[in-house]
C-alpha cells in the first residue's frame, strides 16, 4: 500500500482522503498473492464489478449490431463536434427525461468516453485554486484519485451503515465551506449497493442547495435496483439544487469497456444558469477527445433496440445473486452485514476481526484469502472503510455459492473457536 | 473573437498565447457568417484537416471490418487495463518500431481517445505549479488551449517560413528556462505542411537535448509526407533527447472520428527512465477513460490488413491536392506563397494587406469570403500567425479547383487595381 495512506474507522471527520490507491491496483495486488501452484482451486474474483466476465451478463445483440452497422456503414468516420454528435446527445436526454419531471434539452447532454472521463470532467471543470468537494465514505475512489490528480482538496462525508448508507447531512453541513464546489452523491450506491428512498434524495437536494453548491449526481447505476426501494435520479429535484448527474451505457448495458458516458446539467427552471461552467465543461470536450463518432452514432439505436426484457433479466439475476450473498455472508459469524443490497452490482460487509486470529486488519484478511482460497474480494480500506469488505455480486450464482462458501470456510479456519 | 487575443506578426518573442479560440470555433463563426440567402454557391469547406467529407479519402473497408468483428465478437466489453489492451500496445510499439533503430516495448505505449487526449495526457503530467511549455509558431492551436485549461504556461518559439518552417532553435533557447517541461515539435507540420530533414530533427534533438528537456513529438501526420523530405520519426533520436511520441490512427488511416491515439515513451538507453512520470501517465489513463475495449482490440487486425496501396493512394491524392493548391494560389497576387507543401494536409499562405482594399486583418478576410464566396478558410490568427491563411488541401481535386477559382476571384474583386 502507498505511504501517507490514512487508515479510519467510519465516523471520523477526518478530511484527509482514506487512500489513494485504485481498485485495479489493489487487485493486482491481490493477484500477485495468489499461490496458483500449491492451491489448485480455480480463481473466483468478486473483485470489480465488470459483469462481462460472466455469460449470464451479456449485452443484447442488438447493441453490438448496431456498433458494428454505424462503423460499417462508413459515414461516421469525421470529426465529432463539441460535447457530442447531435443524435447522440439527444438521444441521452430523451432516454433520461423518461424519468424525470421535466425534459432535458440535447444541449444539457456532454457525451464523455465512459462515466470515468464524466467524473474527470466535472472535477477538472470545477477545479480552482483552494477548491474543495465532498465525497462519501465508502465511496467509489476514482472521485479521490482524480481530485488528487486535478488539485482539488477530497474531504469525506459518511454514510451510516445503520441507515441504509444514507447521507450523513450533519457531516456535510460541517466539511462545507465557501470553497467547496460540490458534493458527490452515488445512487444506486457503489461500495454498499443501497438505493436512496425519494424523500432521503429531496432531503439531500434541500440541504445542499441551502448551501448553494451543485450536487454531482453519479447514477451510473441507475435503474439497477432490483429490491423495495425504485430508482429515482436525482435530477427529480432539479428546481432545488444545482444537479450534475453522470451516468454511462456501462452497467445498464453490460459494456464497461465501451466506455459511452455522459455529464447531464439538470436545470429545469434555469435558476442555476452558469455560463462560465458551460464554456469550461466545452473546453474540457474540445481538449480531451471522447467517444469514437461511430459508437456516439449508434447510440439512438442502441437505446431503441434495447428491449425491456433485456433490463428485467439484468435485475433479476441480480436480484438472485444479491439474495444468496445476504444468506451465504449471514452464515459466517466472523461477518456482520449490515443491510441487503438493494441496488448496483456490489454490498459492504464488515469484518469482526476480533474473532478473527491472524487477521490484523482487511488487507491482511485479503491477501491471505487469495493465497489459500484463489479467492478475490476488495478489502474496504480501498473504498474508504478499513476493515470491511466490498463484495461484488456481479457473478454467475455457481460463482457466488462457491466462493461464498471458500470465503465461509476460510473465516471458520482463522476464527478463534476453531484455534 | 475573444477579448484578450493578443495579435502578433511572427518574430515577436512574447511568451504570451496569440489566440485561445478553438478551430472548430473559429469555423463555427465563419459559418455562421454565410450568405445562405443571396448566395446560390456550394458551401466549400478547406478550414479543417477532415478527410472524410470527400469520398476519395475513405478509410479502407478492412479497417472498418476489423471493428465491427470485434464488437460482434462480445469478448471485449469489459474493462481495459490502465495504458491500454496489452495486444493494442504490443501492435503500436511495432508498427512504429518499423522506423525506429531499435524496439519499443508495449509497456512504452498508452492508448488515448485520440491524440487529442494525448496531448492532454502529456500536458496534464507534466503540469506543475510554474510549469511552462514551449510550442511552436505557427502551431495546433491544441496545445496552447489544453495548457491553460491545465494551468501551464504557454511560451511560443518561432518556426521560420522562410527556412522551410524550421525550429527557430535560438528562440527555443531563449524562452526555456528551469521550469520548461517540454517542448512540442510537430512534424510533418500542421498547419505548414513542412516536413523536417533528419538534420534538423537532429539539431532539435541536440539543443533541447543539451538543455535537459523532453521534446513532445507530435507525429499525428507520420507517414504523410508526399514530397521529396522522408518522414523521419522524431524517436530516432531518442538518446539524444527524451522524446514522447505522439500520434493516432486518425489521419494515416483517414478515421479523425474514431480517437484511437496513443503516447509513446521514446527511450532505448533507458537514460530518460523516470517512474513518476510513468506513474503519472497511468494515474491520467485511471481517471481519464479511454477508447472502446472492441476499438482497442481491433488495432492490431487493422494494422496487418492495410496494404500499402491504401497508404499509397492517399499520399497520390494529397500530393495532386497539395500541387493544385500551389499552382492556384501562385496566380494570386494578393496572397504569397512561402513553400510547397510536403506533408500533413494544409499549408500557410501570407494575404498581402497592402494590396487589399475593405479587409483589415485575416479574420476580416476570412469572414467576408464566407459570406460572398461560400468558402471557409481557418484564419491564420488561430494557428498564431495574424494576416496569413491556413489552407486545407485534404479535399477532392474539383472542389480545390472550385474553392481556389472563388478565393481568386474574391482577390481580384478586393484588390486595389480593380477598385
Amino acid at each position: 500500500m502507498e505511504s501517507g495512506v490514512v487508515l479510519l474507522e467510519n465516523g471520523n471527520k477526518t478530511t484527509e482522503a482514506p487512500s489513494n490507491v485504485t481498485i485495479k491496483a489493489t487487485l493486482s495486488l491481490l493477484m500477485a498473492n495468489l499461490n496458483v501452484e500449491k492451491n489448485k482451486k480455480k480463481l473466483i474474483s468478486l473483485g470489480i464489478g465488470d459483469p462481462t466476465v460472466y455469460s449470464c451478463f451479456s449485452t443484447n445483440l442488438a447493441a453490438q449490431e448496431a456498433v458494428a452497422d454505424s462503423v460499417l456503414s462508413g459515414k461516421f468516420n469525421g470529426y465529432n463536434p463539441t460535447g457530442g454528435l447531435p443524435e447522440t446527445r439527444k438521444a441521452i436526454a430523451e432516454y433520461l427525461s423518461a424519468d424525470l419531471p421535466y425534459k432535458l434539452s440535447p444541449d444539457d447532454v456532454f457525451v464523455a468516453s465512459g462515466c470515468t472521463q464524466a467524473i474527470d470532467m466535472v472535477i477538472s471543470v470545477l477545479a480552482r485554486p483552494g477548491a474543495n468537494v465532498l465525497l462519501p465514505r465508502p465511496g467509489f475512489p476514482s472521485y479521490g484519485i482524480c481530485s488528487s490528480f486535478r488539485n482539488i482538496e477530497a474531504r469525506y462525508y459518511d454514510l451510516l451503515p445503520d441507515k441504509g448508507w444514507e447521507v450523513n447531512l450533519e457531516s456535510v453541513e460541517t466539511l462545507a465551506d465557501q470553497n467547496t464546489v460540490a458534493v458527490v452523491v452515488i445512487n444506486p450506491g457503489n461500495p454498499c449497493g443501497n438505493v436512496y428512498r425519494r424523500r432521503h434524495l429531496e432531503e439531500i437536494a434541500e440541504t445542499v442547495g441551502r448551501l448553494r453548491i451543485p450536487v454531482i449526481a453519479d447514477e451510473v447505476y441507475g435503474h439497477l435496483a432490483f429490491g423495495d426501494t425504485p430508482f429515482v435520479p436525482m435530477g427529480v429535484f432539479g428546481s432545488k439544487v444545482q444537479v450534475l448527474t453522470l451516468g454511462s451505457l456501462s452497467k445498464r448495458w453490460l459494456v464497461p469497456g465501451w466506455r459511452l458516458g455522459w455529464l447531464v446539467m439538470n436545470d429545469p427552471s434555469g435558476e442555476f444558469r452558469n455560463p462560465k461552467l458551460i464554456e469550461r465543461v466545452k473546453k474540457y470536450c474540445d481538449v480531451s477527445g471522447g467517444p469514437a463518432s461511430f459508437l456516439q452514432a449508434a447510440v439512438p439505436e442502441i437505446i431503441r433496440q434495447t428491449n425491456t426484457d433485456f433490463f428485467a433479466n439484468t435485475i433479476k439475476i441480480l436480484r438472485q445473486t444479491s439474495n444468496l450473498c445476504y444468506e451465504k455472508l449471514e452464515e459466517i459469524p466472523s461477518i456482520s452485514y449490515s443491510s441487503k443490497a438493494e441496488g448496483s452490482m456490489a454490498l459492504m460487509v464488515k469484518l469482526n476481526l476480533s474473532v478473527l486470529v491472524d487477521i490484523g486488519d482487511d488487507m491482511e484478511f485479503c491477501l491471505q484469502l487469495a493465497k489459500e482460497e484463489s479467492l478475490i474480494i476488495l478489502p474496504g480500506i480501498v473504498v474508504g472503510l478499513k476493515n470491511w469488505i466490498r463484495v461484488t455480486f456481479a457473478a454467475d450464482p455457481a460463482s457466488i455459492e462457491e466462493a461464498l462458501g471458500r470465503l465461509k470456510a476460510f473465516c471458520q479456519r482463522h476464527s478463534k473457536q476453531s484455534s
